[in-house]
């Protein structure tokens, strides 16, 4: 009743790759404000910062045994996704499966739900997104799917698609438009370079963007004092 | 139908510099446990402390446009208070605003919704304290006041009223009460000053406080074994 | 109606001591998946590992009276738990009461609620584990018991268990079983050191753990491609 | 260290009882949508609906004294609007207080906090709107203040200003604003008959409120297929 | 390594019962304010009222295998109290487990998880206290504990206490208390009565309850403004 | 920026009218247990149980714009699901929108955000299932896409999918699985038929599903007394 599948078409590693020097709010903002997952999946620590291609992993509610079979379709330069069939709090992850994902190059882990043994996690430098951390630990006996599409913290994620991690959360970016999205943001980091120049100047934003008219016209006023 | 008010009454800078030695507790504390924001309202980076005076932004949900407004009204030694209209998660705040802001000398951000870029704002030392970090951005479509009495994570602010911010959270001080309030924050911490030395050195709050007659009034008893 | 239990069994110290080099995941496997507290319970700063003996103290909503009654019950190598008798989410807790906890040879607070001068805490080195971080005093008005058995954040605690915490959160460790737990807990650790190896070194959890029978025993199947 | 206002202007009963007849949603657009109380005040009945003016009443966590306090202070036509200093989920309201307040001719209750007894308060006909139901008593031990301003749920609430509640929640009309707002409502309310006909033939907003050609100017596109 | 206690010792049957007739609130007063559960533990119609003897059972997250083994223990009188080993929203049981424990004579469901078929159980007037309400089914895979010592939404539960249920939450009453929490309450609740009739002909709590001297010996002074 | 696709496959009209026949946790289970929306999604009266097929609308916070558009693509037999592209809880559906979605045979609203006029959508009975209630009204700023594949409250929607909702929640069901998920329904509810007459008649789920000697060989073991 389940499947794992063997063969994902990643993303272009180079391409998945640079998108990881912007961060989250320039790529999210790059693909038209898509793909973003929800705001309670925090990194374990901070800095940190990653890209890579997904793998996707089911999980039953308080059993991580896909993991260990998700571990084995990870390369060099991927990003384990995982996400429970329902919600759940549970620790499916700590620092052995770590050591076995960073063994095989994995970047990082995003998970939507529980990860514990974070402080050997940090010592290992390994990163992960989670909804929270919990030392409730899993058992291994319900199969799932690896390798297929996944809602994830309120995002769909194919497998191979680029993921995007820093202290501001987690973004997905299709892998068929991974290119243009590094093209745009690398389009917006180049424009606001200039920008940010402008206002460290003392340069106003209601000048720099001129909105002071089309304030006006929605019919924004200025008074010295409150009626 | 939104107003700018340009002029407003600042509590007096001296004052509100010197209220930010003292942690938000001791102030809340020394005003009567009055004008504390919620709990929830944590800082993007720890330790943070500061403390000015309040201007004030309301925006729409989803619609940052009102604080490139709020910028210009801002000044050396001011805080931006920010507030939704409606509650609101998303990103409305990061780098380009933040180095607006710092260029005009104001001393950090109050927002009752999201922040994002926190990795750079961390290394800026610009603090912000949320509701929440996320990268979800805003447009800019819908005006709302700038300067008008506020409720802001279930505190009244009042433009020109002291906010001290800290790793313990947010209190607002109204600007009539902010010298009294400083004068009572300087004498409990002169206060507490000798009671550290002696409970450091091993004496009992029930002694120091002479707490144990009121307990046995109270009823409080004392047995070897649970019955 | 309200008791101070003046002597109570306290684990073994050397046990206490021992439980607190492996994490709270480790211990909570070791005893059976029990006596975790809830996953909201979270450090104030990070790194922080303890153990110890519970004296355990109930308070009021809003009243931290009897955290000064507890404290006169404690000793070198306790860890104190409070409790309120309803919700509340108000700071408990500060830096005078810490200090006096210090004295008396303190390891760390377990409280389900809130704690407040958390900067300085953080410098004092004195971990407290909290359901929130508020500003918010309490009182001085209500009594409750001290040193009777309590739930706390959903885990039932006899004064005298052990108490092991770090950044995972939470375990309770009944007395009677403290010795137990500490052998399956070092036989588990000693176990993970060679497993931890042989991961590092690339062989897969599934080959390691002999899994991939009994996977194809539940059905799951390997496809190239998604059907 | 704490006061009762005894004398308090009220919004013209008229007005306060008009504004009771339209809902919280068309009294909340009337008034430039503000005003509102949390969306988690809810009702512990349905449906239900009051309107009149606001005793406020601030309360301890964990302690009801003060609503005795309030509730000699409160006339026919009012409504009490009880908020603790800190937030608490205690249920510091139920039946025998219900009676006292309905033999005063109070239309009902509006708490930022817990309610208890409901099952007999649905029966009783006495509607309350609170933060969450839960049975936990509350004690007498601290004061507070009545018939001062007060944040009650996010919103302002001076004593004397209009409340109205209904199935979707609480807002709070100013008592200097009650009379335009009436006005306001019930335009709006005239107004909505004639759209709400036009609706139910089928005629589609697109077209009544002539929203085609700005959609057409911010970018719409209308495609056959998904491209 | 999970056990089922096939004899346990339940509270007089006739004790359990009389209990019911006294509302939650009623009875966690009259045995001291504790036992009660959560306040998210809540019915899933209104209005219900249930009292009864407990049958305890653990279940693994997202797996409901033992409530089946549970439902032999379970006679005539009895409310079966179901909680996650570690917490988890799905839905654990719908009507076909209501049927049968229906057949049995168990009296309701408390349950610190997630519930389903909710109308159908509306229908059969099969009440339930619940987490939440969620269609997401479970397996039966993971052995657990029917019968032992639990912690239920915050509530230590021994088999064989007496459970109260209402439409204010779930109270435990331990079974060596029972009569005594019994007679409690039925002398607060005879005091009620008479306090009721005087309260519904307008006397105050305040005169009633003799409050005025010690609220003045508090400090509480009446002002006819705001200073 | 944003596109409304007018022409969509629909799932048959027939089969979407037949699933609702079944609850959402049969047919949550007739489908391998996916597609169903976060629990967080009630409906706003009971019993609700609709089914049909679904137009997709997303919308920008606090911003109900798209609505109007999304209306004129609604067909007999449809229901919307309406989704922000960021959270948001304003109240962006009413007895207007209702009545003119009403008008055109609408089924009923599906929206990850809030809802408001629920006292006369309950009188209409137009059912709607919302992540809360909430009076806050929307502006008309800013558009985005209609008819196109959405994430809804963590389920995908593609437009023409068919949507069940009813008391337990809402469930989607692919439009190319839907006969035969429709055909696994009816053969679940035949099924469980007479089950629920065995059980009803006493028989324990233990015999019924024969799961005596499996729990055994998972080492469940009988004991009189706890050890």
């Amino acid at each position: 009743m389940a499947v794992v599948v063997t063969e994902i078409e990643r993303a272009d590693a180079a391409v998945a790759a640079a998108l990881g020097q912007y961060g989250v709010a320039t790529v999210h903002e790059a693909q038209g404000r898509t793909g973003l997952m929800g705001a309670y999946m925090r990194p374990i620590y901070r800095p940190a910062q990653i890209s890579g291609t997904a793998i996707t992993c089911e999980v039953a509610p308080g059993d991580n045994w896909m993991i260990h079979v998700a571990a084995e379709q990870c390369q060099l330069g991927d990003i384990l996704v995982v996400t429970p069939t329902s919600p759940c709090d549970d620790g499916y992850f700590g620092d052995l499966l770590a050591t076995s994902l960073q063994a095989r190059g994995v970047k990082g882990l995003i998970i939507n739900a529980g990860v514990r043994d974070i402080a050997v996690l940090t010592e290992m430098k390994f990163p992960v997104w989670s909804k929270v951390v919990y030392a409730q630990g899993t058992v291994k006996e319900t199969i799932a799917n690896v390798n297929v599409p996944v809602v994830c913290a309120g995002a769909h994620v194919v497998p191979g698609d680029v993921i995007v991690a820093d202290d501001d959360g987690v973004v997905v970016v299709p892998r068929a438009k991974a290119a243009a999205v590094l093209e745009n943001a690398a389009a917006r980091e180049a424009n606001e370079g200039a920008k940010r120049d402008q206002l460290a100047a003392g340069v106003l934003g209601l000048d720099l963007y001129k909105m002071r008219e089309r304030l006006a016209a929605k019919g924004l006023r200025y008074a010295r004092r409150l009626d």
